[in-house]
């Protein structure tokens, strides 16, 4: 079987197994270990404090071309989007490792301009950059790993229960817009073009609402880089619930709004990745809360379900079942088919 | 400049310059922090306790080829190489992330036996794999982010004191051997084969022996992993110090002193990487308890100087330099210059 016919995460399902077949309660590692594999960071006790960490990679031609932005915003957007995933759980950034594969043919300064996009965001989070490693390679890729602290608690993927509402802070698809702008060759105009570039490249790590989340007594939630749909089914699967989201409730990008038509700005919003805001779950005064203290919008798109555990529908304002094509990323994925057929 | 022309340690100073200049003591990342870039580990205290964490990466057709061995075989190395560094602190390795870039036309079996091999030295090493990232990409690498857990002091590559032996542990050369024995198709007899490949597939990181020399007072060490020569020059500008290495003294690997002739023995002795044995300083009576102690052989190997800060010289027995043409690996590297004009 090829890696492509089994998907990206039928493949981390199949690792993730065989990793926890080795949990050895005897071993320091596992004892003090809160969250293994299956959420945004890795989360351990160290004393009396938890740590946090997580890796990710991009690669040159899958999820960045040189068209798409300069190295310095790049680098920007690397940190950033490993950021995320400590927002996630609601904790501070910490520390991060930094390994490059470069092409020996690339010019220096492409890597000093990448590390000065890297070092803008590190600065702005209080991220220390302390250590790395570069390799020779015919493909350049970035992989970071982050860590960060958390006190007490953390969000989850998880925690997710029947009766919370599903909520979202900022607006979803413009990230996902700019890239389909670029590859259709789509004619905006320029404040729409920067705002969407903006969007994609130069996204803000949602630190402190994740920690305004944990401190509100939300429970559950995660980053949204694959698109709502596939992050909500994340939640759903970890947390064995259902998930019901309504179309007319998502806070579409305006300028996706603007842009594309009323069918396709709803896909770009819910199956479009990279939008690096946070997916939540909470009871609905707990969520009111968050509403009020957050400097950024937070918006309630559906509810936690019992039904149909480990997925989500879509519906409209009448209740009925939307359709939708695109389903979010999955790195070996056939051509999206329609999510009903999953569910 | 291309990243060629600069080299890979001229990069590396570079990026870890513009790093250092965003030092901020108000961070609690900083405040932390005690080892940053430019050592095994980065380490930070986490209350009480030291944390570690190294970063690596091997590449298809730079760090091996598919005739080197299985990937059960590369499993094991990725996840020991780095375990390594971990050991060369003197620390108890904790957690594993893993990132890897995957052709979609590899086959799955191949990644799960590589996981294979990584769970066969986690399980004996106690380290939990809690978590990772997997994306397309049209080269093989993997990326391994490792943890570890110190209490109390490290060992440091900035500690070597004038008048510290210099030792190291185990036999040297047998797995830069083992790629020269495939690279240059030479015949050997069944048994040098099989010790070669051992020693190059599958490594044992010297975790106890670093955690021996912390406890016996040592202070300044390094895992080898570029070679004797490459990483006791890191040592030297580290600690500000030169070091006299007596090639006589070098523990040769015993398949390497009968399978080459004496002066490539030496060659690949001190200046093949991969060995992944521990470098280290630290005065005579020290050593000498380490060397009674250690399940592994120890061998002093020379003497750090004042005389030229910051680089080596390997003399023979009538303490005349020799001069060697391989120096220790360099990803950008031109081709192997004679160590003598460096210096």
């Amino acid at each position: 079987v090829k890696v492509s016919e089994l998907g990206q995460f039928a493949l981390i399902d199949r690792l993730a197994e065989m990793v926890e077949a080795t949990r050895n309660e005897k071993m320091p590692s596992w004892q003090n270990l809160i969250v293994g594999i299956g959420d945004d960071c890795a989360a351990w006790r160290c004393d009396g404090a938890l740590q946090l960490a997580h890796v990710d990679c991009q690669v040159e031609g899958v999820h960045f071309r040189p068209e798409y932005g300069s190295w310095r915003e790049l680098g920007w957007k690397a940190l950033a989007v490993i950021t995320s995933d400590v927002a996630a759980k609601g904790g501070s950034p910490r520390y991060a490792l930094i390994s490059l594969t470069i092409p020996g043919s690339m010019e220096v300064e492409n890597i000093t301009d990448l590390y000065k996009g890297m070092i803008d965001l590190a600065k702005e989070e209080g991220i220390a950059i302390v250590g790395g490693h570069i390799s020779r390679a015919t493909l350049f890729t970035v992989t970071i790993t982050i860590t960060g602290a958390a006190n007490g608690n953390i969000l989850l993927r998880s925690a997710a229960k029947v009766g919370d509402k599903i909520a979202v802070t900022g607006t979803l698809g413009g990230a996902t817009a700019y890239v389909e702008m670029i590859e259709r060759k789509l004619k905006f105009n320029t404040a729409c073009i920067i705002a969407l570039k903006n969007t994609f490249l130069h996204p803000h790590p949602r630190v402190k609402e994740g920690q305004l989340l944990v401190a509100e007594g939300v429970e559950a939630g995660m980053d949204i880089s694959d698109g709502v749909m596939s992050d909500m089914r994340h939640i759903c699967r970890a947390s064995k619930v259902g998930a019901m989201i309504r179309a007319n409730t998502i806070p579409i990008n305006p300028e996706v709004r603007a842009c594309f038509d009323s069918k396709e700005a709803l896909e770009l919003a819910l199956g479009g990745g990279e939008d690096y805001e946070l997916l939540f779950t909470g009871n609905e005064e707990i969520i009111n809360r968050v509403k009020a203290k957050s400097s950024i919008p937070v918006t309630i798109i559906g509810d936690i379900v019992a039904e149909h555990p480990g997925e989500l529908i879509v519906v409209d304002a009448n209740g009925k079942p939307v359709s939708l094509s695109r389903t979010g990323w999955d790195h070996f994925a056939p051509p999206a088919g329609s999510f009903l057929q999953e569910g």
